[in-house]
């Protein structure tokens, strides 16, 4: 990893392997919660994942690349902290309230993680990419406020 | 971990050991950057992060609680992904935007949990560890920023 055009292939990659990991971690928690809209925001927020990763291909074809992941160790790690709650959590009060914490972790690594490629496909002159990063951006910010607005107006009030 | 207290104070013990894994990451991290802007910012950081912790002390102390902290999987994977960082890159230009970049990922989880916690202290009623909280956020937030503006006008205009 040399220039910034390396940089920028090595953190598409990463990105590209946690929204798979993504994917193959949310449905344990949907089965788990059983808040109703919060089960229903998730099983939302996987089908967006997986058209994310559609977007993500058409980002390596941009480049000329062919669409692959690298271990991403700040992924697992969030997942595995997103695990420990299922495990330790007892009562649905703190479960719901540490899941929806623990995902707007994860949309936060995301937003950093996006919000820093798009910037660097900007700056390589890489518009296609730029403006499909961008369009995962604001879906994922998206996707932040609907979880903080759930956990201000409902988990956190039923607490 | 069956009520809302539970999650707070598991959580806070979490971002404990974080903030504490974060001093004892920063350095490796200062050493190995050489880009000026960037190694004051994060010695600044450094610092910072020392004098959060001692606002951590003082909410555990307003609930009666000893500080402690518990093993934080996420903190643990977003530092190995800032190492793989510092081995793998071999030349200033994506050592110094890649390094960015990890440290707004650490930043965004930060901002993620202090968001998290300060809500839920609102929610329990505890008003001093809910505005030590939100002082700490801000601090993280003006971070982050500091990190987006040096990422846009030094180091990626440099690459």
């Amino acid at each position: 990893m040399k220039t910034l055009a390396d940089a920028f292939e090595h953190t598409l990659k990463d990105i590209y392997y946690a929204e798979n990991a993504i994917t193959k971690a949310l449905p344990k928690v949907i089965k788990k919660v059983s808040h109703k809209q919060l089960k229903e925001g998730l099983k939302e927020h996987l089908e967006e994942t997986k058209d994310q990763i559609k977007k993500l291909d058409e980002v390596f074809k941009s480049l000329g690349k062919k669409p692959s992941g690298e271990k991403c160790d700040a992924i697992e790690g969030l997942i595995k902290e997103t695990d420990s709650v299922l495990e330790e959590a007892e009562g649905d009060e703190a479960l719901h309230a540490a899941v929806i914490g623990c995902c707007q972790a994860i949309e936060h690594y995301e937003i950093a993680r996006y919000g820093t490629l798009r910037e660097w496909a900007d700056v390589l002159g890489k518009n296609k990419a730029h403006d499909l990063l961008t369009e995962i951006l604001d879906q994922e910010k998206a996707a932040n406020s609907k979880l903080t607005h759930m956990a201000v107006s409902s988990v956190n009030e039923a607490a």
